[in-house]
């Protein structure tokens, strides 16, 4: 039906209607005093969500362009970096920093597994000559639907003493608990069409002062993405380059309903929603790509035999007007992956898998009965 | 007044309606078949825009971001280059590529005043050796309101033969003729919140053939501004990176009223709108800061002498709700400068120079009788 699509991908997520309205004001000059007044008005909110007093940068870039500034503002050619990579994200992260000259190391895990901290620990032991600069991770595979633990990582880290934590928090920021300064998280990276539940076209950057210090004797080139830039701007409330003004009124509206109901809030409802997600899913005999607690908050990747994904995918979209996402590289066809990040309420999971129990009728699934998965996950949501 | 605000600004530049209303819509999901379709219909668009067959690509960045997607593609360090510079954005092209360590040969003139297209010839008649690997020149030259002789500079560029021309267009395309293909532009960056009519968020690049053989064996590092990723994935109907979606449709409800205008149209609305503001301020007694034959088709900047242009300024904000801009770096304080591009109407001149006359006598300006401005202006828009 028309104007009547769902979505259920880890972004865009969907939006809220106040959003929507305050990006269709008219948009003012970005060097103004009332455009000022935004500007901290939403650094002040995203210093709140990102539970830090230290700086975070607004650019206007996708998320990958939030990864790329995290890199090239801290690091030089040659340095020796630990990537961890098991999905998508992380090979991009290796992809970034092979980019830019980095010796990289990949620490890998298979799709779909976690990346395995021992392996960061070892590595991070053994570098008693301090070379390694920089440990780059994706804390929220959104590929996989994989969460990272990324606060054991980060201690081994911290234990080194030496290298930055370079995070990318895409799908996690706004979904889990990511507590910058309490972690001492060095760079964070993130998106606005995820638990921003704004529109795409934002990406911000939190930067630590053990990363500023190596700001100072980075020398990987940079102009649009220089961070120094963005960060003496802010102190005034300004912007080196023109700021997309009618994404920064609807981020100010998503920070206040994000304020409204309140971290922990959010983090219990992603939270419940992943658990009731997961729980239907299992339900209905379908298998689970993460396993149990390694599931994002954000995103359940399914991996079904006896049914096709793209299939399931296909009648989701036409028939209930729900779009799920698919798999990306060699998971395309084989997965498909439910998001329910940003503005998702209960509700929208008892709809998702009601139209996954009514799709795999239609596709003659023989593993479950019709009902299991909206009573398993229906349990959950009313404890 | 709130909400009365008018911006005659060279950016954010009025939206129309419609283009404000195309952006409240949800989001939908960026891998789908519609949003395929949109991508398709916009590029060609920008095609019909650009007056080329060959690529337009589409960045999630500001016009910064574009201006430096143009060098690093297409460049490598040390290769020499010939940058114009009368003004910010100028200085802008230097300061790139001195980041990105660039033979740097600035090629100046006074700020208010065009480039002086001999010395590009000289410069480049004497480099018999071919060492001059591009000229990189504003068109438009935002901060002082003069248009530059890209014309005459790309037609020596074109006798050099080897040398790239690179061209920000960021306020000339959409108000006056920048025939890519005749012209033979190789690189030819813009920014969504000028002619465009939308808000910032998107910028432009259009590359042609002999570009793309130079970005074979350019090795600046790149990932987020690599054009070859957008030009593959361009050739799908997609882009490399999640695309700013809302501002998707913005630019397409944009791209409709610009073509059902037409470009010649528009060319000669923005010719008109600069011919009568320069028309009125002069009969206002008011020192204009471009020469005439030198002024921008988007905006014309005032040097006031007898009275203060901060003054003026804050007047038409507070008593008209017309928003000026202001003189950048040196010139802060000292000229005004009136944004006449994009969704900009003959009646909006008469509006401003209006309110400017009312200015002017409430400041107890002498310099001119009341209803000379509008006068004047009026004289060139009823041609």
């Amino acid at each position: 039906m028309d104007n009547k699509l769902m979505l259920m991908i880890p972004g865009p997520t969907p939006v809220p209607e106040s959003v929507l309205l305050a990006m269709a004001k008219h948009p003012i000059g970005h060097r103004s005093g009332d455009f000022a007044k935004i500007m901290e008005e939403v650094t002040h909110g995203l210093k709140w969500l990102h539970q830090t007093q230290n700086d975070v940068l607004i650019l206007a870039a996708s998320g990958t362009g939030a990864m790329e500034a995290g890199i090239i503002n801290f690091l030089s050619a040659g340095d020796r970096v630990l990537v961890g990579s098991n999905g998508k994200f992380g090979d991009r992260w290796a992809q970034v920093s092979k980019a830019y000259g980095l010796a990289v190391e990949v620490i890998s895990a298979e799709w779909g597994q976690p990346l395995d901290p021992a392996v960061f620990r070892e590595r991070l032991e053994a570098d008693t000559e301090k070379t390694i600069k920089a440990v780059i991770i994706t804390h929220s595979e959104t590929s996989t639907g994989v969460i990272n633990d990324l606060e054991t990582i980060n201690r081994f880290v911290k234990a080194h003493g030496e290298a930055l934590i370079i995070v990318d928090t895409v799908t996690s920021l706004g979904a889990c608990n990511v507590p910058v300064d309490e972690w001492g998280l060095d760079v964070v990276a993130s998106g606005s069409q995820k638990g921003y539940m704004i529109p795409p076209g934002l990406s911000f950057v939190a930067v630590g002062p053990k990363a500023w210090k190596a700001y100072e004797t980075a020398t990987l080139p940079k102009f649009y993405f220089d961070l120094g830039k963005y960060k003496k701007d802010a102190a005034k409330n300004s912007n080196p380059f023109t700021p997309p003004v009618n994404l920064f009124y609807a981020l100010q509206a998503a920070l206040k309903l994000m304020q409204a109901e309140g971290l922990d809030s959010i983090f219990a409802r992603h939270h419940r929603l992943m658990s009731a997600t997961r729980a239907a899913v299992q339900a209905l005999g379908l298998p689970l790509f993460a396993p149990e607690g390694a599931g994002s908050p954000s995103i359940t990747a399914v991996i079904p035999d006896q049914v096709d994904a793209e299939q399931i995918r296909s009648i989701m979209k036409k028939r209930y007007d729900i779009l799920l996402a698919g798999g990306q590289d060699h998971l395309k066809g084989k997965i498909f992956r439910i998001g329910h990040l940003g503005f998702v309420s209960d509700r929208d999971i008892l709809t998702a898998i009601g139209a996954l129990e009514a799709t795999l009728q239609e596709l003659g699934y023989k593993g479950a009965t019709v009902g299991e998965g909206v009573a398993a996950a229906a349990k959950i949501l009313a404890q």
